[in-house]
């Protein structure tokens, strides 16, 4: 079984200054333990919301850590210091809008506020970057709307082949494939 | 209780010309007056189709005037003159993909034609800038859709503190915020 | 009855190759002759997945040939070659995101793996241009979603008048209009 590389990073200025701990961050790593039957490595950042230095992590972990899959958390709402969505943006050669679509409509079962939320998900570099929201409720509510097609997209792009862990979620590729 | 100043854009050749009379302007004061227990203040312009105008008038409310709130109507049409949408992606700093999916999501409900309609949302200088479409009925639809997020929203970007009539309309806040 | 023209671009480096069939853009055809009453001119076109040629062949269409509609198929998933979103984002004058918003929708119903598809329409030069699916199940699926939408889209763009048979699909134009 394939060893997946996931990129974890928390864009957060107050998770980064040690004012409070990065629960958000962990909630991503545990959740994709109990997806995956894969061996996972993670390459976990916790870094301040400044839009250059979010752009090179996210350059970093694609192009040098070649993760398949690298998630962010935190800096998609609509204030001024939310800069995640840009960088995101800046940094994929390819958007894919269906994600935020498909996460704001889950997120919208629970909050009106789920509008407000920019997350947008994208290839850079050959790998899948999901933007999640900052908070860790939100977190897995979001992973569950979104996975089951990520498997399928990090094949397309040629990364590593996942196996979910079916009893907990189901990912699903096109017979044929 | 904070006084809220909206910025009510018609952009329509029509209406502008006077051939008509502007009933979309007026009906999204009267909507807001019934969803808001401040007292408002509004800056109602009423312009043609014409972007570089668009764009002019959206930057003089948001920077000079410091509307909490910019709402216009009109012009997100797939027709030559429909420019409203271009001239708001132009002029924010943050766009906000959820309002658009979210109006057109209402819209469907009434008309199949709702996905012709390239309504957006976003932040510029520190207003809340929606798009409406041209039509009165379509208008409180599109309101009753997104506004229970919207107080929220300026709360983030640092504006006015806006009470809702609950009969009429809930604001939605996260709560520990 | 007006004549109506309709570019039918296939991106496909396989069909191009002669590897396999176009099966899509005869199911492109073959269900537009069931949709329209009026009688049908197309433009066919099966190119490889090359973001220029994509491109040049978009302005052709609409340009020198003055299609009403053009529809592609292929080249919208996140693989590496996937980019007629691109060619298409970069021809248009305008963006209509409430088209992809809805075929992915559509396509939800039957696959979790339709967030993958970054579908999206747009007015290029006087054409309406739709991205479909390269799958022909999937491209049945997705024209019905939108297609009640396309013939007053294309009144608004100033193209020819579409008359659809009632018993397969029903278009929508607004009373009044």
């Amino acid at each position: 079984m394939d060893t997946i590389t996931i990129g974890v990073v928390t864009t957060s200025d107050r998770a980064y200054a040690g004012i409070y701990d990065d629960i958000s961050g962990k909630a991503i790593m545990e959740v994709m333990g109990e997806y995956l039957q894969n061996e996972c490595v993670y390459e976990y950042r916790c870094i301040p919301d400044e839009q250059p230095l979010i752009e090179t992590t996210l350059i970093e972990l694609s192009r040098d850590k070649k993760c398949d899959l690298i998630v962010t958390t935190g800096g998609t709402g609509p204030a001024p210091r939310d800069v995640t969505t840009e960088a995101t943006l800046n940094v994929c050669q390819k958007i894919l809008p269906g994600f935020g679509e498909q996460m704001r409509a889950a997120s919208l079962q629970h909050v009106p506020t789920a509008i407000l939320s920019r997350q947008t998900a994208g290839i850079c570099n050959g790998s899948l970057i999901i933007n999640l929201p900052g908070k860790p409720k939100a977190i897995r509510e979001c992973l569950d709307a979104v996975f089951p097609a990520v498997p399928y997209c990090i094949d397309l792009i040629g990364g590593s082949y996942m196996e979910t862990d079916e009893t907990v979620i189901k990912a699903f590729r096109p017979k044929g494939k």
